[in-house]
């Protein structure tokens, strides 16, 4: 209970369950007079789809969403935007068959504890990824008002269970960087990984098991200023929401965990003028200096589990008799969901990044 | 601006610069009739100041501190308690000679755009690390609140720059191992590391350097069911207080980031039934999934950068003529803010999971 | 922006436009497992329904409502709950005519200003009354949790312009006298104050004017405790949702502005014991002492001005051309809408006492 | 528990009990580089205090504060402003004597309920009217900045018990207007009416009663677009704010409950154009339409219910032994608090205003 809702001055509220009538997002805060560009929005929604069958299993199906409020003649109108998914070729089968059997590393436990019983199994209901589709949705609205105030965003999976992608170039980011990512279904810098990365998915998906990554996000020109010291600082916005997507993990940001192996020398970035602007030789800091925002490129990186949907056999228990049993998983599940994950994650990061933009504070700041 | 209150059910309010008169903080929402103790709340407080000179060159003041609300007859009254630690042996000459020189990796930059310049420079001001003393403060009352309830948490540091600390034996914790944890100044599980760590922080201080490490937290004995899916999960509220912290650059829950690496196979944490209560038999998971507590020991990493106060020469800016120019830090700065930073971790945790407890959700869930 | 959220434990999601495809509500925090009376729930949200067609020209139709997730298996998952009224027989054709034409002591004016004229103009769009349907839907699912924890309400229009109704008498009120209440579509204590009510909103029809009037509102046994000192206390919970309903112009809790004509001795109400139970000879503070019911029936009372809709010809002003203008205003409206509002403020009293009620601080206070 | 936070933008923290060390605030989002009068602000805080012996023999003390952080080189510095009051010249015997005798229509039962006894029931503990103290500081400081946007606020004593002043006119409002009103210490707009109301207090005092009163409170050159339809509108911000203040028990805007009684031709405000501007030619509105600022006068009615605090016998019970009995009550308690309070509305319109003009509506509203 009481999870559905998120934020300051964009906010989200979810609701839907994975085999119920729909799923759906309402969005209170953007601004009266944005026109909406629909066909951008249903690409950015299908990068939440794979396609290639050779290392997805998932539910093809797109997400057809309907607007059913916030929107007059053709722009937002200032009143909060509900929009709504319609589940379709729902196939509550498997689910039935399984309904009392607690899936290993999934929340049909907790779930089943909390709600006592009588939470909706089927498909995960509201615990489901299927619900990452409404915040795709309101991610991607987020993501066009941030592109009309000249900020970009954009992914590459970072790894692929063992298997790692280049880094970015932070000298040489662009939009044009940007869109070449944002275009791929499977977004690297190296090319020449795609072919190792879905080898290994292959690899799981034929042992019927599943292989996890990490997502590495940079937002472009960002002002400096976003964020606050202590509690609303950049970090604590962007991971409260990003841990609300199924399997996620972990949360870093700039060089993260990988900054404790450096020397404060190493780590350090120090400051220079370039064009009369300043910036950092380096970014280790991934873009934030005490929770605010420094103008340099802003770096999460995400961890993405195994899928814990696997047809190997697992011990487990039966949530009703409280006897141990076996599962083996069949129905649609990814290999891998990292490919799918990163416009989530996308998505999740743009809504924190507005909310900011839009708050108290840098008004203030700007307005002086 | 908007940076200092955080919480829903316990709520924490901190206030106070490095060098101003007194840093403080106001709780609301423990319960009235509890009888804080003092002595272990000092104990408590005390983990946060380094003794070890070898490693630590910080300043060694107790932080004494008075309430000023919230205390009646020895016991928690119901208002908001407030408490205040006064700022002595204050030494802020180092400070006014660097004023207007943005040390690398810290908040001056930011902190001077944001706040038009205005912002109080001395020792970082409200951005200061010393604004952790407060937040101790108010976990360490928590974490009395939760001893009550049963629920106890430790850490210990789980790496210095490569050097790494073994596992918590999750079979064999209790409360003893928490006790003996928390009553070293450099916890650790395997005692044979720790002069191999103090060496790589001893190391770095002589060459003017510095270096960082993560912290490993467990908490146990959690109710099934506490935190929600999608957005008020376990994993968002404890980020979102964790990178409060200064210096935190990244979270991860379970196997976290290490997860990525792993099948799906290895990774899921079987369940399985133990004297007729429902348990894994491993914890990747960190004892949440799907957001919601599975009663399994709650495992926290967090990752910790190398100070960035160093005394070794850095390049940077003159904020107020905009030309480059070089530092060297002087003054007291911890060679690895680590160990000091464990208690630090632990109040956040504590405040977090006391925040959870008292959601109206868990009222529900018990209450049928 | 930003206004369609409300709450902290239960939290209300409202959406929508009055022309628009649907409006519609989520609701957050209801426990799970309980089942929705969906019969009642239509009779609660049928009172909003005005059918005495003398004194009102309304919209007539019945508010079908669709629950789109929440439930499964006929009871709350404990989801968030989703439902959706379907805007059916629009008649924009009025709007259209008078878009920018700003009617008097309506939203079209501010909303025109604030929304940069993008806002959904059509029976005033989101600032539409009727917005109050999936407030009262929302209100009817809370009236149902607090009956079945033994927690009842009711009202009765306290006035209509100069006349007014008799006051509810405190020691002989009952389920019997609220349930008597509840099924009358003009609600009052003394029915010979009906035909007199209804007689001056008629003659006001006639004139092509409008009227106002109060509702008084009782809530009976509340525990002792809920509220809090200073900020989050009974009145400000209240009062920030009922100020929500348009056309609210003044909340007053108990005696409230006649208070200010008595003695401190007249105004305070004495404790007394009766049957081993704390009570009070009066109840003039309206069950409510320092922010926290005191256990006697909570009283508020609520002002509705004349509905500003009326066909009398105004003075006003063109938005677009910024010239002076009149208008004389058709379609369907109200004359009064008192009756109406009825529901609409009890939906709101509804929401905010479960809000209270599943409140950490009530929990903690039932716990010991 | 859980009560002394409030606000979105700017958000205040409240602690300290009537008769502890001290009183407080934490005031956090006021924009750095703020020059705050101190002179002014003491005078301010000194409207609180009463120095009329005919009629209040209140604790005389001046609140003496002291700013703890958020002020650097006589300015704020962007960091949370938190600001003590010590108390001294506390007298609790009083309060001892009658420490278990529940005062009728004062908080003492709740909070002796709610907190399980453990509450500071010394002069109310933290359910004091001297809670105000460090309300008024923070609005004192958000008054400053208001006027430095050129916005102002003045209050007149509306009524005391039948006694009514004149009304404002609206037509010929200024500033000169307000900084009368603002250094009257029984603010009236027709001095005549001093004598008629003092006398009925002092005719209470002699009687050992007590009596109540209304405010009124008007804010000018507000801009248009303040506020939000629904949940977050000027009302709603406004109420949840002045019902924190002890012994509210109405809250109205324009002509409120009043406007009940006339008919919608009566009560609408025709708009009309003056000098390019639009206005309206009454402000029945009270300055909101919508839950939107119109740019009229904001118009706010308080209803003061009389001290409880009366010498007069009452009968009560003691909350220890669950017995009847009488109280006298003695001790330092005006006979109208009316006259002080008047500084107390204003201070919480102030902060409510401040808290509305830094939200990301309006910033959305004005850039464009």
């Amino acid at each position: 209970m009481m999870s559905s809702m998120w934020g300051k001055n964009i906010k989200i509220s979810l609701f839907g369950e994975s085999h119920g009538k729909a799923i759906g997002v309402t969005i209170d805060g953007v601004k009266a007079g944005f026109e909406i560009d629909v066909f951008e929005l249903k690409k950015f929604m299908n990068r939440r789809i794979s396609k290639n069958t050779k290392i997805s299993t998932s539910r093809q199906e797109q997400d057809e969403f309907e607007f059913i409020s916030g929107i007059f003649n053709g722009k937002t109108n200032g009143a909060p935007i509900c929009a709504m998914i319609k589940n379709k070729y729902i196939n509550s089968k498997n689910y039935e068959e399984l309904k009392d059997i607690a899936r290993p590393s999934h929340a049909d436990f907790t779930g089943f504890i909390k709600y006592n019983g009588y939470n909706d199994f089927r498909g995960g209901g509201h615990f489901s990824g299927r619900l990452t589709a409404p915040l795709v949705l309101a991610g991607g609205i987020c993501v066009q008002v941030l592109n009309n105030l000249n900020i970009y965003l954009s992914s590459h999976i970072n790894s692929i269970k063992d298997i790692k992608d280049d880094k970015f170039d932070f000298e040489n980011i662009n939009i044009e960087t940007f869109e070449n990512l944002n275009s791929q279904e499977f977004p690297l810098l190296n090319q020449e990984k795609k072919i190792l990365m879905e080898q290994e998915i292959y690899n799981a998906k034929q042992k019927l098991d599943s292989v996890g990554g990490t997502i590495e996000t940079c937002v472009i020109n960002l002002p400096v200023g976003l964020g606050n010291p202590i509690f609303e600082n950049v970090e604590s916005k962007i991971s409260s929401m990003i841990f609300a997507i199924p399997s996620v993990k972990g949360v870093e940001f700039g060089e993260g965990f990988n900054s404790t192996k450096l020397f404060g020398s190493e780590n350090n970035d120090e400051f220079e003028i370039i064009e009369k602007k300043i910036k950092t030789k380096t970014n280790n800091s991934g873009g934030i200096l005490g929770g605010i925002t420094s103008g340099m490129p802003l770096i999460v990186k995400t961890a993405i589990k195994p899928t814990p949907s696997i047809g190997k056999s697992q011990q487990t228990i039966n949530l009703k008799t409280n006897q141990q049993t076996n599962i083996e998983i069949k129905g649609r599940h990814d290999p891998c969901i990292v490919p799918r994950a990163v416009v989530c994650v996308e998505a999740g990061i743009a809504i924190s990044i507005l909310d900011l933009i839009y708050d108290g504070g840098i008004y203030e700041f700007r307005s002086v």
